[in-house]
Parts: C-alpha cells; structure tokens; sequence
C-alpha cells in the first residue's frame, strides 16, 4: 500500500482520529476469532455518517480495501482487518435517532450497542427481538451484517426479520435507502440482501429497526437430564406439541462445568444435559402453554425442572447460558466456537457424532445450542501451545461443518463465513452459484474494496483469482506481479 | 426476430408443445392486467424442469426473450408476452415432489396451483399460509416471483416468508440451488433476493415452502360501519391492543354492492364499510383475544356485528371479500386493480384523499384493503368504450400511487411493478438505488432476455436506454437502427 494513496483519507479527519501509529493499530488487530491476527495500515474514526460516505468514497477512488467495525465481536473473523487496508471504526456513530412508540420503530446509526435499543423500548413497554449472546457490546451495523441471531430467534427471527428499512453506502460511494417501516415494498426484498452481506456490499448508515410489545409474561424452565439424548427428546416432544416457546436451548456437561466455574451458575446435580425452555406472551396463553409444556417435560424424565420463580431466577438462567461461551476460556488456554445448522429433528444424531469425532481427534468439545432451531455451537477445547494442536482443532471443526451440509443444514447459523469459514464455502455452494453470488457482489462492488478476503474462498479477494486484469491492476493501483 | 433464431428451441419440443400459430398464440396474449396485449412469437410448454432448462439455455445462447408463465394472474401485466419473445408455460409442472408433515414442508414445481398445497397438506392438519385472492387459481412459481400477499400476510407475511429453499434456472442458464429447510444459511437471503424478482433473474424449478399447523380454532367477525373512519378508527384500536389477528380487512360501500351482486353476500343495511376481523389460532388464546376484540368492537359503535357461528358462515365472509375484485366488473365495464400501501396510523387521511381524488377525475372508485398492513386495493372503474376514458382511469391510478409514495408508503404491496408500474419506479428509488438494482438484474441476465420490459421504466428493457453497446447488439442479435 503506497503511502500517499492514503494521503486522500487521511486528510478528511482530525489527526485525533486517524490512527496510523503501531500501539494505537493494536487494538484493531483482531476480533472474536482471537486465533487470527492483521494489522491494518490505518483507522478512521468518523463522527458523522456524511464522513463515512467520504471516506467510503476516497476508497474507491485510490482503490483502498476497507472494513468496517463495531465493537469487533465477530466470531468468524468479519470485522478482521483486510490486506493493506483501513479500519473505519463506527463506534462513535451511536445515536439512536429516533424511537417512535406508535409505529413501533426505532432508527438507528450503526454504532448503537443493541441491548441499548432495547433500553432505550423499555419505558414504552417494546423491545428489540434480536438477542446475540453478546448483545450487551455488539453493534446492530454488526448485527445487520452479519444478519445475528441469539437465542430467541426460534421465535422471532434473525435480525433480517427486524430490519424495515436501511440507508447504506455502497462500496462504489452510492448512497442507497431501501425498505422502509412497511414489509411490503418493490420487488426482491434490497434489504434482505444487503442484511447479511458481509460488509462486502457497503455500509449501513441507518437502520429502521422493527420494535415489538414486551411480553406480559414469561415462563422460563430449566430442567436437568441425565443425558444429552434425553434432553434432544424433550425439544422434540415440545416442537411437535405445536408450542412455539421463545426459546429452546441446550448445554452438554462440559458447558455447565464452564457456565458453573464462571458465573456460579448452578445445576441440578449429576445432569448430563440441561434444557432451557422460555414461554413468553400474553399472560393468558402463556397460562395455557405452561400446563401443556409440564405435562411433556414431566413425561421426558427430567433429574429436576426448576421453573424462574421470578424475573430474577429468569435472569440467572440466562446469565448461565449467554456467559457459556466465554467461561469455556476457564476450562482451556484456547477454544474455538464453531456455529453450523442440521435440520432439527437429526440433532440428537448430530450430537452423538460430534461426540465420536471430538474423541477421536483427542479434543474436548463442549456443546451448547439453540435446539428449536437445530443450531449447534460446539466450542472445541485446545491448548494452542502445543505444536499442532490449533491444526487438530481446525480439523475437527471442519469435520464437524461437513457433517452439517451433509445432513442439509448449514455451515452458518449467525456467525457467518467470515475469514473463518470462506473455505467451506465450496461445500455449501456449487461453482456457478458461487459465481452468481461473485457477480451481485460485484454490482455492489466492483472493485472489491468492501472486507475483501471474507466470505468467497481463497486467500486473496477472489476477483484476484479469476483470470484476466482485475479492475484494480488495469487502473494500476494494485500488481499481481 | 428473425425466423431461424427460434429453430434451436422449436427442436427442443414435439411440435404439439410448441405454439406458433394466431389462433393458439392469441389465449396467450393477455394476463390479470387486461388492458394491455402483447402476441408472444411462440409458446413453449415444457414437461419437465430440464426441459425448461434447455429452452432458457437456448433463449441464451439465441438472444432471445422469454417470460415464464403460470395461470397468468398478474395483475400488473408481469406475465405479459415480451416484445418479440416466447412464453414459456408452466402449468404442467404441476406435481407435488414431497409433502413431509414431521418436517411441515412441500417441495413442489411452479405450476403447482397455491390453494393446492393446502389441499394436500390438510390431512396432515397443515397448510401453506399466503393466500392471494386468486389462490384458486394462481401458481406457486408466479407467487415466488411477485411475492404475492393475501388477507392473511398481516400475520403470517408475504411469499417470502415462506419459501425455504429453491432451485431454479437463472437466465444464463446456470442452474442455482438456494436455501434450504431452514432460515439460517450463508450470508444474504439469495431465496430472499430471488422471490419478487418478477421474472427478472430466472425461472424456479423447485420451491420448498413452509407449512404451518392449521389453527385450531378460528374466530370471524364481521362489523358493518356508518363511515368509513369509523371502521379505521376500529383497526387502529385492534393493532393499539396489540392484538395480532389472522386479518384486518375493510371493504367500502361500492366494494360491498359489487360483492352483494356477484355472491349475494349479505352485508348490514346502511353500512357505508365493512370490517372483517379474523381471529385464529391455539383454541385458548383466541377465546382470550375474543373477549378483549368483542370489547374493543363494542366501543367502536358499528351498526351491527355478526360473529361467524359455522364453518359456513366463516366461508361465506371470506367469499364476499374474495370475490370483490372480479365483482367490481358487474358494476362497471372496465376497471383497474390498483395496489398501494401506506403508513397504517395514515390509512384514514389516505382513504379520504382518495375519495376527493376520484370525486376530481369523475370516476368511480371501489375500495377493499388489508387494513392491517395499509395495503390499499382502489378498483377505479371506467368505460374503455369513452375516449380517454382509460387515461383517465390511469392518471387517477396515478395519483394514488403518488400519494402512497409521499405518505411514506410503496406503490406495490403485493402485485409487483410489472408492466403496469414500471414508470413509477423514479417516484420509490432515487436514480443511483435504480442503478445499483439494474447491475444486480446483470448479475443474473447480463443479456436481460427473461421478462424484458418489466420492472424497470421506459419502453424498451433498460440496457437499450444505456450509452454504448447492448450485449446483444455486440452479438448481432439485435439492432437498435
């Protein structure tokens, strides 16, 4: 990256903040995916969405490779630094611009932390559906991205489901409005597409979220099995009743250990398994549910079912659950969180051979899923020391991901491709549904200057791969030579 | 189109599949949209899904223009011929390929008709929720490319929302395989992106549709208004409840006569609108929600309400409504269906302007819609036989459209922009949104031969209105001279 092709960026901001020195680059050089590593050449740190839409566009006239960052919780590696590129870091855009209680909206910039939207519902009796576990510091620019989950999506959906409208740049320096505060609008659904993207389309500016009534009531149970099999019987038991609770989890035991030495989270003894299921709604229905729901958990041979007597045994049930993934850090140096979907009624099948692949490749596997939904998240214990052992866990990880296309699910359920996954990709998709994918990439794109690297396989952006002069070389900004 | 172009595909079919003479041609001419008529140079009825795939690869190879039709509903003329292409009918990939209750999912071919799916997943105590007016008759494959609606997307959502995965061939004959039987896959939403194309990216082969458990219990009630505010004042204190009905619908007095004259249905004299409100759902919880509707009903002061008691009686409600649209030709010669949306808080001022606006033009203006979702359904009626008359049908049309646009709203809310709209497209998307549509379209027809001319304004497909050379002029297949 020749220096004065930043000279352009660098101008548009107050010295304060364009970062370009070494322990100010540090912070930006890594994301959830902590096994990765990349140092951009420059952060940007805009104020506004009009300096975003100028630096998006000094990019696309030098050719600069960008990504953009929330608070860098990707756990595929999304929000990873790209190749000789710029971080443009969204934290500061964080105005929730407005929240209008009738129609039910909140418009947001992308630096807004999503808990923060549901905060800020609350006085109104609303909030906002989409719950990642890490919802207390991950950005809804992220969210939409990445189109995140959590653990009541089987109910509610992904974020695309909650996303009205969205005022974007595109990588080329258009600016683009799609959707709007209605579901129905012209043609394919714009706004789905660009959820989702990647960062490979552009960025989003501002954000029409969809804010939905507080539940009146929740029941929320936890109950303890002596093995994962079991518990797998009881999502099935409670999916074929016709119940659509809020959510429907699992955690192995090794979860729970982890969970327990973290939080203090407590668990019925000599559990191999504990499903969490939360009813939520009217109070009314919610009554009715309940019954139906004991009578299928008392007939699934439960160890012990505590029902949250209160809001706050509610929240220690979730405060276990969500923190499962990082306490997994007490119990190995290193771990890597995998994210892949089988069709739900093949869980328990999937289950029992992530168990057989985890033991033969000598590694410890701790499994925690949003069941209703069939999407597993096995968190692969290593101790990255060892010579080889980050490989073994790869591999492992990767047998895993096959297994799920295999079954006909997914090698994403919310993480995303990423750096992480993109080699996957092939698995999932055949040669010329890859090259669609490349061609409406590149009507976003054409230079593939948004997060190249990520999601498409290979090492390089993959215009690079593809045979003749990339726009880039032939406007001279890069060489492959 | 010059004769010999059109032998590679003529050779792809027995000769009694493939129609070229006026008589055969001419049931082809016209869709929903019976203003406009196009002859097709030929129609193509393939048997199979390969060999819909060789016709469109010919149509590729050849340059020639194609639009795949089903039933030939459209309403906004998105089945019509193209301008020297072929018609490639559908109708007899009719078959239902799987129906797995335990999965609640249908894969079925594009002809398959909608109200057929129903049909057969009702055994199983299933059914596929969108539901056209048209579903008697209308095919899965039209629904998927216009992301139809119906009464009852208030609660259940468009097309979209229900399609899981689909294969299809894109206009370059690549063959794509996307989604699949879940809601959390790779990425963007491509089976998102690819429903409400409009016949714009590709023809699907495959679609695997979601099915839902059929309400256990049903709840219908029709309330007879002196006004037409009134009636919207009761839709806005049902969504304020937060109540989610099955279906919000209103119908005005000039809907109602034509529904009592096509289907006899019998509305409360002297109402000037009527609401419908369907409850469905778990037993338990619509007898709750029964409770709070009959109230807030009560307080709206209507002239009369009439709870459906019966099966027959829930039927005969929801026949009246379907058949407005056809029932507004007894009351008038010629008529256009008009599809707009806006803001719901704003369907009273909306519904007040479009009387002022056809008091204006002098022209008659029936009104049905799903109030639930601001959908607007003006049925403007006019004498083609009257010189002008049908501009001045059209300018109304017009200024509806306008008026949905400034409100906030949308110009289709489930009919597509078809022919009909095309040249509305300017007033929803600003020139750079239509510029980065039109470079996603190239990503799937660099050639723009399937459905040319829809979707997007202008007379001609929109590659012919762009500076330099169309890809088919480069090819000699066509001359702009």
């Amino acid at each position: 990256m020749p220096k004065d092709r930043l000279h352009e960026l660098a101008a548009l901001l107050p010295p304060e903040r364009w970062l370009t020195r070494p322990e100010q680059l540090a912070a930006y050089e890594s994301d959830g995916l902590t096994a990765y590593r990349k140092r951009p050449v420059a952060v940007a740190i805009p104020e506004s969405t009009d300096e975003v839409v100028e630096l998006v566009r000094a990019c696309h006239r030098a050719g600069i490779g960008f990504v953009a960052r929330g608070s860098g919780t990707s756990l595929s590696g999304g929000s990873l630094p790209v190749e000789g590129g710029v971080v443009i870091a969204l934290n500061r855009l964080n105005r929730i611009l407005k929240l209008d209680p009738v129609q039910r909206i909140a418009v947001v910039e992308p630096g807004v932390v999503n808990s923060q939207v549901t905060q800020a519902a609350a006085p109104h009796g609303l909030l906002y559906a989409p719950d990642p576990s890490s919802q207390s510091i991950c950005t809804i620019g992220g969210n939409v991205a990445f189109n995140s989950g959590g653990a009541h999506c089987l109910k509610y959906g992904m974020t695309a489901n909650h996303v009205l409208g969205l005022r974007a740049v595109l990588a080329t320096g258009e600016c683009v409005s799609w959707g709007g505060r209605s579901r129905e609008s012209v043609g394919p659904d714009w706004c789905g597409l660009f959820t989702g993207n990647e960062g490979l389309f552009g960025i989003a500016l501002e954000i029409t979220l969809q804010l939905l009534p507080k539940p009146e009531r929740y029941h929320t149970v936890l109950a303890g099995y002596r093995t994962l099999d079991q518990a797998g019987d009881a999502v099935a038991a409670i999916v074929a009743s016709g119940m659509l609770p809020g959510a429907l989890e699992i955690m192995d035991a090794l979860a729970l250990q982890a969970a327990s030495a973290a939080v203090h989270a407590e668990y019925p003894p000599g559990c191999e398994a504990v499903l969490i299921v939360e009813l939520e709604g009217p109070r009314e229905s919610v009554e009715c549910d309940r019954l139906r729901l004991d009578a299928i958990l008392a007939a699934s041979q439960p160890i012990e079912m505590r029902p949250a007597r209160d809001a706050e045994e509610r929240l220690a049930i979730w405060k276990g659950r969500k923190s499962a993934f990082s306490a997994v850090g007490r119990l190995s140096p290193d771990f890597l969180v995998q994210d892949g979907v089988v069709p739900r009624r093949r869980l328990g099948e999937a289950l029992r051979r992530i168990v057989e692949m985890s033991r033969e490749a000598g590694l410890r596997c701790a499994n925690v899923f949003h069941a209703g939904d069939g999407n597993l998240h096995p968190l692969i214990l290593f101790d990255g020391r060892q010579p080889g052992a980050l490989e073994r866990a790869e591999a492992l990880a990767g047998r895993i991901l096959r297994m799920c296309v295999e079954m006909g699910g997914s090698i994403t359920g919310e993480h995303g491709i990423g750096v992480e996954k993109r080699d996957f990709l092939p698995d999932m998709f055949r040669p010329e549904e890859i090259d669609c994918l490349k061609r409406i990439r590149s009507a976003f794109d054409p230079l593939e200057i948004a997060n190249p690297g990520k999601m498409f396989p290979g090492p390089e952006a993959p215009a690079l791969s593809r045979p003749g002069l990339h726009p880039l070389e032939a406007a001279g900004v890069i060489s492959r030579e």
